[in-house]
């Protein structure tokens, strides 16, 4: 487990060897069922999750309406990051479409990872920049692109999930009915 | 003028002694007219600014119309943030509402404080996740927020800038025509 979480951070900083023992001790695996929640709207994020298996979806609640806009998976960071920094009550939740494993940290352990590794703020700076122009990104397709266009997204964005995720969950993804995106599948095989 | 930048600085990291140097020779003194841009539409932000004098606007140019969406101040970072991360082509504009003086790094030098200074990381991530907090309420409450609220989130945000910002701008700001402030104001004086 440990192992694919060190080579995910290896990939923003160099970790000395002495330096393993310390993140492996930071970080608990945690398992979830398939459908349960991970962080429900209206409760602080207070864990950060490396996903070492399964998927998760990222959505809006309304009355009567899920609004899905992001999609969790292996080797990734889960974490509703605006409600983890501000310890505010989150405006999104985030549920299991999958059995889920996950390492997790906290915010006084993360604090540790910071101070105590040679490139720890390194990381965390390079981290939150990613999820910064990630969230940026995301929050203005909501808005602005066609289904279309959020249904090319989806493709790039998540080549290996098309098979994974079901279809009301991609449906809700580019804002749409689910017998809607069928025909935006076939319209799009004609061009 | 210096002087500012290094206080503001050490709000978030202890800087040294001899690190002082250093942070001055890194940023250079710009100045720009009123009504000048400081970013427009289209073109990579290459740098970030620490305002030392004057008053900048952030907007999305549409053909017919300027959504203005944040303001920039004295003691404050200026700089669209996802262009100069992902160094792609900015999607807003920045212009002077008045005369403005600005202390300027580069991505090259802004590494060079990132290495050369014992907390500069530090500084880096903590500056990265205030602006992802504000970034992500601004373009949430520019989709959700009604007008009323908009002004309140206006007067509350820029207590002081109400005089110095033209009434067309802050109708901008909260996305209704320049009469219909008049009339927001009125009615938010009888209640």
């Amino acid at each position: 487990m440990i192992q694919k979480l060190l080579h995910h951070i290896e990939s923003f900083i160099r970790i000395e060897q002495r330096e393993k023992g310390l993140l492996e001790s930071l970080f608990e695996l945690k398992e979830w069922g398939k459908h349960e929640y991970v962080l429900q709207q209206g409760d602080v994020c207070k864990e950060i999750g490396f996903v070492t298996k399964g998927l998760v979806a990222y959505f809006i609640e309304e009355a009567d309406e899920h609004h899905t806009y992001h999609f969790g998976q292996e080797n990734e960071f889960v974490c509703n990051y605006e409600s983890f920094l501000s310890k505010s009550p989150s405006s999104k939740s985030i549920k299991c479409i999958e059995p889920v494993e996950m390492l997790c940290i906290n915010q006084v352990k993360l604090e540790q990872l910071y101070e105590q590794t040679a490139q720890g703020e390194r990381m965390g700076r390079l981290i939150s920049e990613q999820l910064f122009l990630t969230a940026i990104a995301e929050l203005t397709s909501f808005y602005v692109d066609s289904p279309e266009q959020r249904y090319l997204n989806f493709l790039k964005r998540y080549p290996s999930l098309n098979q994974r995720i079901p279809q009301y969950l991609i449906a809700s993804y580019i804002k749409v009915k689910p017998q809607s995106l069928s025909r935006i599948r076939k319209r799009m095989l004609k061009k």
